[in-house]
């Protein structure tokens, strides 16, 4: 494959991290990511670079634009943790050069060169080889979420209670993880904020599914809570929502911090509950889990294929946007609710 | 010894659990105590019922009495928790009537039967039998401040850290640990509210000893963390400043909080922490040690003993306070720092 010497991508404009909370879709891309030219990089030895055939965003992806996210930006770099490519050049390390030609989902962890470009480089550990039964839509967005739903499903199956609560129900992971429960005989609990995504996920698996900005929401929540005594609540909120949840739930159950969509203050209401209650607040981040769970990641990855293989997941598309129109349209379809958007280089 | 048909004590004015949080030492005991007679109890069959010699307070008392402690009051019923007194007659229970006639730490747990009174009841199970060199100042403090202390060293020591964070640092439950901690070469890094108690802290061992009022107050904190690196924060406080020394730990940290002296919100300044830093926020209480590791419970007992007598431990005393006039000085007496208050019967 001739690569050429320059390459088209979203650029960070921030450096480092951001101490302002910002939105969790912002107004507009500008103070975050302008389109530009940059040289082709070289992959280092153990290492792919990936000619990307599309690109996805997650909720991730925005915090770390915002500097809101665990890892510092690098000004000038492309933004854009996940994709599907295929491998169009390699370092000498035997692994990585056996990814050559490949198509291939990947990660592009901490490279420093994201997929929202033409060219984007990743571990070769962090790149999927990809069945022909895969489709680029799914493939494109197969890392973040999926390994996240099979790595928090796992929590719950080991805390072995069969209800659990998720906020932001309707959201891609969320709806993933339902299905995961809805096949073991596990009874979600979910929070929305439309009426019209009930049905819908009522639907896929969920047991109850709970409008938050309904009047009579907080009585409606500790009556399920009640009936279904879950212990586990995977939560992508924060604030003043979670900390409802939080203090409706029985004793020993955990918070599990995976996001913090709403920038509002986080309260513990009832410190009193830590102590008597036995109950507790911890946070859940992929890369700590990969690098706890090795071992796990090798079955999650073939799990996660064959899934989406036979249908039984399948990624819903809200928009595929052209990389040349990304900056002017990707606010107003992120913040179209149910499904995924994409960036094609 | 002849039992007489009543006794007088200091009696529980609430019921069950309340609402609203109270300060954590309330201007007068009358909204929740008052004094009055009431029939001696008898002993069931595994308890004891001892003549009090004396009682102490703790916080814990505090939060029971206001209805903010993990277990519910019993309306005319009389309050404390712990004491020292005389075993006056027990149940059929073999263990119960070996007690007969001892001099005994008890505590009286879920007995209703508290130990601001001539007589109260507890399990002979809770009863620990004293060597003569114990003081009865000591003795009256020797479960849930010894036993607590000895059992969050545990953590701290299983941590592995070095440095470790306590606020309330002037309380008698913390001047324990900085024993423990000093002859075990650990670095206690504590909070204070006056600048007079920074010597004497630091004279028993504490490494730092910080005046959370100061104007400098987060900068030396941050100063300090960053030289000692603490992962482990036994907090009594809670509210801002507990967010404030949580939000400033390295990760891995873990916020552990046993009490709740400060009843403004406590605020989780940044989630993201729990997420990217894998810090978490968990409790401790006795009663949940107890149970989960019963076979330390012997060993630390004796330790307690031990440490009493021969001088490693000694109860500052800051009043005992007779029964009759309990009602009209608790209230002062409890504000005065760096003591205990004792009530005797």
């Amino acid at each position: 494959m001739t690569l050429p010497s320059e390459m088209r991508g979203l650029l960070l404009v921030g450096d480092g991290y951001s101490k302002t909370p910002s939105a969790s879709v912002p107004e507009a891309m500008e103070p975050y990511l302008k389109p530009g030219s940059i040289a082709v990089p070289a992959p280092g030895p153990t290492q792919a670079l990936i000619k990307v055939s599309l690109a996805s965003i997650n909720p991730s992806d925005i915090a770390f634009i915002t500097g809101q996210y665990g890892q510092p930006r690098v000004q000038g770099r492309p933004a854009g943790f996940e994709g599907v490519g295929i491998v169009a050049s390699t370092g000498d390390d035997p692994y990585a050069k056996s990814l050559a030609g490949k198509r291939v989902a990947f990660a592009t962890g901490v490279s420093n060169w994201g997929a929202w470009a033409e060219y984007a480089v990743a571990e070769a550990a962090s790149c999927i080889p990809l069945l022909d039964t895969v489709r680029d839509e799914d493939a494109a967005a197969m890392i973040v979420n999926p390994l996240t739903a099979l790595a928090m499903f796992d929590i719950v199956r080991e805390e072995g209670e069969r209800a659990f609560i998720m906020t932001a129900g309707a959201s891609q992971l969320c709806k993933l993880i339902i299905g995961l429960a809805k096949q073991e005989g596990f009874r979600p609990i979910v929070t929305v904020r439309r009426d019209e995504q009930i049905p819908l996920l009522k639907g896929l698996g969920a047991a109850h599914a709970l409008n938050e900005k309904a009047a009579d929401f907080e009585a409606a929540l500790r009556e399920v809570v009640k009936a279904e005594q879950p212990r586990i609540f995977l939560d992508a909120v924060t604030g003043p929502l979670a900390s409802a949840i939080f203090n409706a739930m029985p004793k020993r159950s955990r918070w599990i911090v995976y996001g913090r969509l709403d920038a509002e203050a986080t309260v513990i209401r009832e410190p009193g509950q830590l102590i008597f209650q036995h109950k507790r607040i911890e946070g859940f981040w992929l890369a700590e889990w990969m690098r706890q769970f090795r071992d796990r990641l090798g079955p999650a990855v073939l799990e996660a294929q064959k899934r989406f293989s036979d249908g039984r997941w399948s990624t819903d598309v809200t928009a595929v946007v052209p990389l040349d129109e990304a900056m002017a349209r990707l606010s107003e379809e992120l913040v179209k609710p149910n499904g995924k958007v994409f960036v094609k280089p």
